[in-house]
């Protein structure tokens, strides 16, 4: 965002600002207001016990095209599906704990024996594109905060009909 | 991310898994872990007394294409340049305050006199593609920290060479 463009193309643009905002007009407003408070957004769980979902920027009530964000809680022990997509995915720890389960084989019919990786407040990771993950509130005494940020929305979904915990205990 | 699919194509995709998954392998790592602790990342002021900038997830450290995350710290009284980019862009203020100058005509050669938003904790905003924007840490008694997610990764930042200040004052 602060970066500096030190090359020429800065005179260029500011000689040619017309032309280029015409270009890449912006995207309709949706009537909400620009600022928004995020503990004013409403809430849903997608049907899933245990789950709190809000989008803070998405394509469908905000217009965006090109990224989404969603503040996501889990209560102790709730998960998501095996699932994967084809769009990046990075997550934010804001707090609680967990485990995500990643794929270790993504090129393959079954995901294989996933890598386990520990998560934890204030960390921070991302998802191959399509390599099948699963995110997991493995801390029984408190929820799991993360906000999500992804890419290409909306996002499509393909949720794994096997779970990886019987290959863990397989 | 736990939304479900329901349409026939999950099963399809199941049975077409290998196939899917080639067409979209996943980045290159770069070597670093795949959960990392953000109080840990590098810190960087790009030359911008009052700076701190960190990048969570990017295109050069750790393979994003489509989406980068960024935390940066403006100590007080300090701000951006005007700038605009050719990518989408979502802010999440974690603390401090301040204002967001937002050009109220990004399709003349100049911006104008800007659309002046206060910014405040837990509050979320986006940039409209292309129109010239500012944001200026105007408490003088605190840090302002935003989260910073764009698209379209490495941002190429138009800086403008005039300032809204001159026009709100004008």
């Amino acid at each position: 965002m602060v970066e500096r463009c030190t090359s020429p193309i800065v005179l260029l643009c500011l000689f040619s600002f017309s032309a280029l905002t015409l270009a890449f007009s912006p995207c309709p407003l949706t009537g909400l207001p620009l600022v928004r408070n995020i503990s004013e957004i409403p809430q849903d769980n997608y049907g899933r016990a245990g789950l709190s979902h809000m989008t803070v920027a998405g394509s469908l009530l905000h217009g965006m095209k090109e990224v989404e964000v969603w503040l996501q809680t889990f209560s102790p022990g709730t998960h998501t599906p095996i699932h994967r997509h084809s769009c990046e995915e990075v997550f934010i720890v804001l707090k609680g704990s967990g485990t995500l389960y990643l794929a270790s084989d993504s090129h393959g019919r079954y995901p294989g024996k996933p890598q386990e990786h520990f998560i934890f407040p204030n960390s921070t990771f991302h998802i191959p594109v399509n390599d099948a993950h699963q995110l997991w509130n493995t801390n029984e005494h408190e929820d799991l905060q993360v906000l999500v940020i992804i890419s290409r929305p909306p996002v499509k979904v393909y949720v794994l009909l096997f779970m990886f915990h019987t290959l863990l205990t397989s």
